[in-house]
């Protein structure tokens, strides 16, 4: 399906004022940025470009859509006959997926006329604030998590198709896996998960249960043993499994003293190797206060899907520049009290220290790269047609890079500064 | 496209052990319910019912669904079959939407085998969770805004299709309209909107901008006026358009004072029927704070489509019945520290009292209605067959009715306990 109507109503309008003045044809420059990093986080991750690229793919004003539009009289004819033609021609550069971002880092540049790209501002926003918020979230608890693996199992407590998108950042950030079946369909990220309290529950006993599930899923596998009594459950999961026993899990209570009880337990019993995953409402803050229980790994759903309290990554998608009457690129910039703007088609560059950590973004209006920094942006489409291809792999690999290259601030959960100022020139 | 994979990894698993144990075919009865309002809200709203019932026709493993999880071993070959005839037979009741809910209140009612049931825990949890989340959120803007109306225009800072379903909920709850034009063609939501600040700056000057506006879509529009300087805008609307301007649009700021300034001037101008409108990062706080000030109706975007504060609603779906080895229907319930459950299927009731005001909430496992209470549950499913049709009107008119119904305390933003209790029997 198209997703030319996942678009503000006044984008149309504007089209059709723009088409009546003849300014729709002017060349225009718009910039997606972030006035602040939301919550007060050291580095924004970008995520989602490639989900940005495919949408523009497949961006196409069809019967249907143009018939909702006439019905419903958003606009008139002549702006119908353009949208009927319409497709995307211009330029678009921006960060690529797994890059760090700062305020005012341009992480995407849409370039064509401003029929073609104030089209486009809505769908480009939804996709980037939704997939960069949650990837900074999972960047932070991976961080978090230091080398235990984290399962990201929070599709139920999102919009059903967020979820998707969610994992999908998740574990471009680091996650090792995902519950979300469709996530593993369409993005081939790995997935897991084994039993609910409702499985242990379904049988007439706890023993009943941990034996089916055994039978069927062998003893490799992760039993949940919070459904009635903790100690209980991992004597009778030991006696089934035997000390080949895979993993158990704890959803409820304290967790640092359930896993330290339970470590004690399965040891005396032999399960040395039997590992521990906990979950229930982690996020960073409580993963990094459990570095020192003996846990394995985490499962975390909510904090995740909802960005740990930054639901949405604040971008914007800016006017900067645009032809004048004269035919020349002129920049622009507005002055709303609080929302300023900064004029002009801005490039990025990173600068290094001599040992390789980043100390500064720098934003600038000029053309050339500086010494001692390394280019942001990288071309995505050209004359309306992608020509950025990645792999989720990649992407992954370039995040690992680009943290690591920020200095320590950058590991700091608490709030604060960005981890490395903003140079705008 | 179905939604079979918007599923949990471990639902399969879980299944796939449960069809080997024989336990799959037990009748099983799962409640959604919230534990808490999160966020100290004083009520829940029920929304996103229909999209359930909508996704549960959909709900088939086809060849697509049944290949990915062979060629990744999610499931073994039995319970692939078992997948490949799949469709829900069961029961479901619920509220309906619009209705109010509190803790406990069995929002939705699965009945079915636990094979049937447990594979649609993550697709009825992940709609719901959004799209209550959202329609607390706006039904608090609704009380808060009185009689002036409230635009949603959120798209930009979630997922773009959480876009869609945030536009319907909102709707749901009592806003006029939507900037969403996907959730005008799918839901018959009203759609609004008129030009952005790029309008402006992309003309040679503010003048030539509203002009072009102005032409195209009459002196009816909505004139944005805060992209350079707001009392020199105001004048310049007035000049070109008239006294028949239809609103100026205010989006950064001290709104209240912004407003008060643009009404005196408007008025001054011979203006006095021209509306103003304000948007900018509202919520139902500023909504509220804005009461005094001659506004005519508010623009809401991230507050709306984040939850305000509370993105998710935190419903979970819980196995409450199934039938034993004896097969006899039997009441379960986890002892999870912090997390318990009460067993049993449960019927709701609201108890009004003489004057029709919401006192408490019943949910009882007795079957009866008790005098003074209203019934809370419909069918919406019955022998795997969708039986409740409703239009969005009708959920809007309901959840009018529902909220009248609740005591003054209903309409207190502030966090607290939730407007009536619920009372367990």
């Amino acid at each position: 399906m198209s997703g030319a109507l996942l678009t503000d109503h006044y984008e149309l309008t504007m089209l059709q004022a723009a088409l009546r003045s003849g300014a729709a044809s002017r060349r225009c420059v718009f910039e997606v940025f972030a006035r602040q990093l939301p919550g007060g986080r050291r580095y924004g991750v970008v995520a989602g470009t490639a989900r940005v690229l495919d949408a523009l793919e497949h961006f196409r004003f069809g019967e249907d859509e143009l018939a909702f539009l006439a019905a419903h009289r958003v606009v008139d004819a002549p702006t119908l006959d353009f949208l009927a033609g319409y497709r995307f021609r211009g330029r678009v550069d921006g960060y690529p997926e797994g890059e760090c971002y700062f305020p005012g880092s341009p992480i995407m540049t849409v370039e064509g006329t401003f029929a073609e790209a104030v089209l486009l501002e809505t769908l480009i926003l939804s996709v980037l604030n939704h997939d960069c918020a949650i990837a900074c979230a999972a960047s932070r608890m991976v961080q978090a998590a230091g080398s235990r693996p984290l399962i990201e199992m929070g599709s139920r407590r999102t919009h059903e198709l967020s979820a998707v998108a969610a994992a999908r950042a998740a574990y471009l950030c680091g996650f090792a896996s995902t519950s979300n079946l469709m996530a593993g369909r369409v993005y081939g990220v790995p997935t897991a998960g084994t039993a609910a309290h409702a499985f242990t529950l379904l049988h007439d006993s706890e023993e009943q249960a941990f034996a089916a599930q055994l039978a069927s899923l062998g003893a490799g596998t992760t039993l949940l043993v919070d459904t009635y009594d903790v100690a209980q459950a991992v004597r009778t999961a030991v006696e089934l499994a035997g000390p080949e026993l895979g993993a158990v899990r704890i959803d409820s209570g304290d967790l640092a003293e359930a896993a330290r009880d339970v470590r004690a337990q399965l040891d005396a019993l032999g399960a040395q190797r039997t590992r521990i995953v906990v979950t229930g409402d982690l996020d960073e803050y409580s993963i990094a206060a459990l570095a020192a229980a003996p846990v394995d790994g985490y499962g975390v759903g909510t904090s995740l899907v909802t960005g740990s309290g930054a639901p949405t990554a604040a971008l914007v998608y800016k006017l900067v520049a645009r032809e004048s009457a004269s035919g020349v690129l002129e920049p622009v910039a507005k002055r709303s009290v609080g929302k300023p703007s900064r004029g002009g088609r801005k490039e990025a560059f990173r600068r290094l220290d001599d040992s390789g950590t980043a100390v500064a973004e720098l934003v600038t209006v000029a053309r050339e790269q500086p010494p001692g920094t390394r280019p942001l942006q990288v071309p995505l489409v050209r004359d309306g047609e992608v020509v950025w291809k990645e792999g989720l792999e990649e992407s992954r690999a370039r995040h690992r890079a680009a943290f690591a290259e920020l200095p320590v601030t950058a590991h700091q959960l608490s709030r604060g500064d960005a981890a490395i100022p903003t140079v705008f020139g």
